[in-house]
Order: structure tokens, then C-alpha cells, then sequence
């Protein structure tokens, strides 16, 4: 049986990023960079004055001016400063020809208004300003032409700011793969239905696309298929033709995964392992179907074992077909609340990390088995604790001792 | 000046849990529950197999069978085992009417089959079995009635499989806040329109919605609005009546401040606080409207003050409104890894966290001025670094120390 370290090599050795799109640029979000973004224009595109103030020209130093009118955020200022003259300016307002420097309406007084009481004749400047001073010279932000986000960028909500300053309304982004996700077992019946006499309800599914929904992939309800090759060819013949990737759970059984093995080869798939040594999932499958450019997952059936696999197989492979260039699951340090028994199976361990005060370490509450539905198994998981094998002088790890465990949700 | 934490006390004093609806399962993904959940139903409905194998009485024995015929899994198996029979089971599949215990097939022979050698007619038991052995009794996972979930309850992919297990199709959660956001200023363009001269392409708003939708928040677009008191009043009015909380940014300048002042006061808002002891985001104002029912967030017009006040005050109140028991944003401590010079003020620094394989504690990078466009100011910033403010003993943080992270993105 191989390793988890080595079935998620495989996976992702077959995961390949999936080809460019230009997309929208509120579509983005979360998506990955294809090609490096420049600056169409420069940012500030005008000398912007950086407080609330006056335009002079610094070489008349201290003292009076005639105030010729108003720069605001948005308008273009009329009139050109000469010396002694003056213009009343906003934060970001764009500064007017002849000025080259802004005082802050903190080092004025006002001399002398209109009578209305509203428009300003002449003011004084209390100190003498230097060339330049408060003002964002064109492009000292972005310049006109620079790249400001590189291929492979995960576009967040910052780098979407990025994009929208530079008016990137067009951007060229990975596609993001399509995944089927599919039950199967004649004994599965849909949430909201009675249950009949031998039935039970199906929660894989639901679990499944929301996990992948979660991380932002596009997902696809490929609903229940029955215990037959015919149900069953005839389901994923249909869907590849909509999916990228399918993620199917249950069929494990002897008797589920002869039929399994049956349908894989009629469509000529090239499966790559069908079992892994961890705990929970023994029994994932991974194949890869037309010709490599669709990707299989046969996870368990078992509710925590979907979850698990799912976490460790389909996400990354999803992501490394996004684009993403690190497609891993992030892996941190954490204490053990509790004295865990191990097993001979290195094992997947759910687990809420939370953070203490006075320690800089998370601690990992284990969740236990989430479908027992009993007191912490409540708690939404954050982590899986990544658990050696059980080994002669290695049987449990002490409450206080440091394991890895892989983020899983979000903190 | 209020400082952060006393500014964070007054926001979500006045952020309170909506009311409670009822929705679809599929749409409970992120929310919070707003009463417990129980199960209509025990889990496994039917005592069920736990292995492929033969279903047969225990006080038989070891030794021979005759096989009557097949539970699998979703059917109703027809026919009483009775002394000297068995009935060939699948896992999952429901116990014949009189078997009371599985026995697994690697611990059988078969004995004797049809002539078309696919129906066997008589097996043999190598181990003798014991009561009840693999198998899952009516309620072993979950008992009819039983608490699956308690009120308050975050609804992650997990939560949702149990949910989807015990059949609840329409689920109490609580109503989530419907957040307008709204930039200002007269200088402000569309990200897809050309500039014009004294114009800038508005860019936080796309990052505002873009962060709040990242958290699962409904958002609607307000647009910009310009800089007159009619404009602004039009606007926020109509707002109002779609809208739990309005987020605007920009309007801090002097002449903008009195305009935003003039259209509260209209509004008979109720200003909580107008500026806060950090940096960046000094400006930020927070106020109720419509007798506390509504929240209004003035954020800088500074892009990173509009990121980082959006993180600090908008997310934890917009998550106390959902329903989420620990509207806090997670602390955690990190690293530094590389000086850094204190301001007088706090500062929220944001930065990239990274784990690394010989330190149990992430190390922090600056991401500098993500506007700047530069270097690691294209990295996405997971984390805002909690500085404290420069004292005549504390000058600079020095590379190694660890100070305070808030966790702002996805790990
Ligand atoms: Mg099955
Ligand atoms: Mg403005």
C-alpha cells in the first residue's frame, strides 16, 4: 500500500493547470494570475496634493497671497499660479499649472474674506514651504507601464484593488477546474425525503460540495447512482463531459468496488492506486480518464473519510489545476490538548485549534468522530493532526506534545 | 482619541444578532444556528452491516450454513434466518429479520455453489461468532431525538452533512447582514473607464465588497457618490432601506468631513466615535442610524486604511450581527522577520505569516504599502501584525521578537 505522502505525488504529477480565460474583473477574486499585469496608466495620474491646503509657488517663501480660487478632488483647476497668487486645494485634488509646492491650511490665517463670508481673498503663510512639499508627484505610486501583479498572484481582495487602480477590467486568469461530485449506493435517498424501510440519507454529497464550494471551485451535483455498471457508466460518461474533475464516495464494499474496478476500465480510466496506508481512508481510489486530462477520485464512503481524503487529495489537485503555485495545504505546529492513542495506520486526526495568551502554540482539541455527533464532535474542525504509525516505543503522544497538523478551515 | 480595543467594545456593543429564518439546506453553509437541531430519525434506521459477510445466529456457532439469499445495501432483505441458515450481507446492508451477528467473509469457505457458479448454496464458519458482532445497532451513531447541533452553531461543510444525515431540509439560522458599500468623491471612475483628467479609478470598493463577500457576507453595490451634501443624503437614504449596515469610503478630508458631518446629522445618525488612536485608519467614524437598527462604518479613503478598519471593525461586528458566538478576529502570536521601526500611534502592519518546518511559531513578512506595488507588496497579506506605539524605551521591534498577528486570510 503506498503512502499519503506518495498518493498525493501521483495526484498531483496529474493535476495540470488547466488553460487561460480572460474574465471580468469582479470574477476574479480568488482565482490565480495567467499572465503579469502592467499599469495602463501612471498612479497618481496628476500631481495630487496630499493635504487640505494651498498651491504656492515655494520659492515666494512665507507670507501673503492672493487666493485665485479652488482645487478640489475630481475638478480641473482653472488659472495658473504666479507668484504671490494662490490656490485653495483639496486631498487628492489634482495641483494647478505654475504651483510646486502645498501648505497645509494648519500653517495659514486667514487675512482678508469676501463679504459674503465665504470665498477667501488673501491668506498668510506661517512657514516657509519647500519645492515639492506634500505633493504625489505623477505616477510616484504606480508608474505608467509597471507590472504591479505578477503571474501565479492569487488575486485577493487587495490585488483586486490592485487591478481595479490600473484598470485591469479584462483579466487573464487559470480557468478553474469543473468537479462533478457524485454518491453512490442504492441505499442513499436525498435530505429532505422520508426515510423508507433499508434507506438511509445521503450526507456525503452535501458535505463534499460544500467543502469545495468553500475553497471557491465551481461544483457540479452529479446527484446518486445505483449499484449497477449500467447506472453507473452511464452517470460518468455524462458527466465528464460537463467536469474536469469527479469526485465520487462510496462503493468501497467488496462487492461495490468490483463494480467500481468494471465501470473504470469500460472507460478506459488508468487508475493509479485504489488504496493508501492512513487512517481514515484506506480505501481512496485515483484515476485518471481521457487521456489524462480528467481527473477521478474514488473517496470512501464513510463520512470523516470523505472529509479527510477530500482534504488531502481533491483540494490540492483542485488548486494546482487553478493556477495555484503552492497547491499544498498549509501544515503548522500544534500542542496536543489530550493524550492520543495511536494506530498502526498513520493517522488523519480532526481537530480545533485554538490560541491561548500565554502560549504562542496553538493547542488541538481533537474533534473525535464527527458523525457521532456527541459534545466537541459539534465543533467545526480547523486542522487535521497529522499522526505517526503506532511503533513499539511509540503507542500514544502525551497531552502537551507538538504534532503537525494541516489547516483545513479557516481561523 | 478612543483607542482600538475601545473603539472595537462601542462597535460591537451596537452589533446585534438579527432575527432568525428559515432557510434551504444548501444555503446554511457559513451561517449560524439560531435554535438546536435534532434527529427525526436514528442513525442507522435498521441494524446494519459493518462488513461484506454472512448474517447469521450467533448460538449456532461454527461450522456450515445453507445461504437463503442477499441483503444489500437499500434493500429490504425478505426471508427469517433461523437456525442452520444464513444470509449473504453487504456492509451497510440492513440485518435479516432473526440474524444476530455479521461474520465477515475472509472468516468463511464456501462449501457448495450452483451449477451456474454464481449462487452459493451452503458456506462454512471458521470462527465461531459472537452476538452482535459488525454490527451498527438502531441509534449507535445517533439516537432518535437526539441534539445534533446547538444553537449558535457555526454551519461548515461537516455541520451541513449532519444536518443533510438527519433530514433538515429547512434549518433556523440567523439572517445574515446586508452590507451597501459606498465609496465618495467627485475624483472617482469606474475601474473599466478611461481617466479624465483630475479623475482616478475608484478601487475600494471593489476591494471593500470583494473582502466582505470573501466572508460570506451579501453585499450590495452602492456605487459612488459625489461630494454635496444632496448627493450623499439621496443616496444613504435609499441605502438605508435595503441595507443592515452602509460602509463608505473617502470623505475624511477637511471639506469632505464637514459634508459627511452636514448628511448624519441629517439623518439623525447617532455618532459613536469619528477617530481612533491607530495607524493607518485614523479617521474612521462609526455611527447608528434608524434608533440603533442600523450601523454606518466612514473608512478612510486610503486604500490600506480601508482594508485594514474594514478587517478591524466591520467583519467582527458584521459577524456578531450573523450569529457568531466569537465575532473576534483570531490572534495569534508570530515572529517578525525583519526590524521594524514603531510609530507613535499602534500600528496595524500587514503582512504574510509562513510556517516553517523547524519553527513551531510563523514568521511574519511585512507586505509594505500594498499600494506601493512593489516586491512583497504583491503578496497577498494573511495577517495584520498588532504593533504597539513607540515609547522613549521602545523604539523598533527587532527581527525575531514575537508580537500579536490577527489572522485575516485564509491559511
Ligand atoms: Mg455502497
Ligand atoms: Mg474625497
Amino acid at each position: 500500500m503506498i503512502s499519503v505522502d506518495e498518493a498525493l505525488k501521483i495526484v498531483l504529477e496529474h493535476a495540470q493547470p488547466l488553460g487561460a480565460e480572460e474574465i471580468g474583473l469582479r470574477e476574479c477574486l480568488c482565482r490565480f494570475l495567467a499572465d503579469d499585469v502592467h499599469a495602463i496608466d501612471p498612479l497618481p495620474p496628476f500631481p495630487a496634493s496630499i493635504k487640505d491646503g494651498y498651491a504656492v509657488i515655494a520659492a515666494d517663501g512665507a507670507g501673503n497671497r492672493l487666493v485665485l480660487g479652488d482645487s478640489t478632488a475630481g475638478s480641473v483647476p482653472k488659472g495658473v499660479v504666479t507668484s504671490g497668487f494662490c490656490v485653495r486645494i483639496n486631498t487628492g485634488a489634482p495641483l494647478p499649472v505654475g504651483a510646486d509646492s502645498v501648505v497645509q491650511v494648519e500653517d495659514t490665517i486667514l487675512v482678508r474674506e469676501e463679504d459674503d463670508g465665504r470665498t477667501e481673498v488673501e491668506i498668510k503663510i506661517m512657514v516657509a514651504p519647500k519645492r515639492g512639499q506634500d505633493i504625489r508627484p505623477v505616477g510616484s505610486d504606480i508608474a505608467k507601464g509597471e507590472k504591479v501583479l505578477e503571474k501565479s498572484q492569487k488575486i485577493g481582495p487587495s490585488e483586486l484593488g490592485i487591478l481595479a487602480t490600473v484598470g485591469a477590467a479584462r483579466v487573464t486568469c487559470y480557468r478553474l477546474p469543473v468537479v462533478g461530485v457524485m454518491s453512490t449506493g442504492n441505499e442513499l435517498v436525498e435530505p429532505d425525503e422520508a426515510l423508507q424501510e433499508g434507506k438511509i440519507r445521503d450526507s456525503n454529497r452535501t458535505t463534499l460540495i460544500a467543502q469545495l464550494l468553500e475553497h471557491g471551485f465551481p461544483v457540479v451535483d452529479l446527484g446518486v447512482a445505483d449499484d449497477t455498471v449500467e447506472a453507473l457508466l452511464t452517470k460518468l460518461t455524462e458527466s465528464l463531459r460537463k467536469c474536469d474533475v469527479i469526485v465520487t464516495s462510496g462503493g468501497v464494499s467488496m462487492g461495490d468496488k468490483d463494480l467500481l474496478k468494471h465501470v473504470l476500465t469500460d472507460l478506459n480510466a488508468d487508475l493509479k492506486f485504489g488504496r493508501v496506508f492512513m487512517k481514515p481512508g484506506k480505501p481512496t481510489a485515483f484515476a485518471t480518464l481521457d487521456e489524462g486530462r480528467k481527473l477521478f477520485f474514488g473517496l470512501p464512503g464513510n463520512p470523516v473519510s470523505a472529509v479527510v481524503t477530500c482534504n488531502l487529495y481533491v483540494i490540492p489537485a483542485l488548486n494546482k489545476m487553478a493556477g495555484n503555485p503552492s497547491p499544498k495545504r498549509t501544515m503548522i505546529r500544534a500542542r496536543i490538548a489530550d493524550k492520543i492513542h495511536l494506530d498502526p495506520r498513520p493517522e488523519y486526526h480532526r481537530a480545533l485549534l485554538t490560541w491561548h495568551p500565554d502560549d504562542p502554540i496553538p493547542q488541538a482539541i481533537s474533534t473525535g468522530n464527527q458523525m457521532s455527533s456527541r459534545l466537541l464532535s459539534m465543533r467545526t474542525a480547523n486542522a487535521l493532526l497529522v499522526l505517526p504509525p503506532k511503533t513499539e516505543v511509540l503507542q500514544t503522544i502525551e497531552s502537551g506534545a507538538l504534532v503537525d497538523a494541516m489547516i483545513i478551515g479557516r481561523l
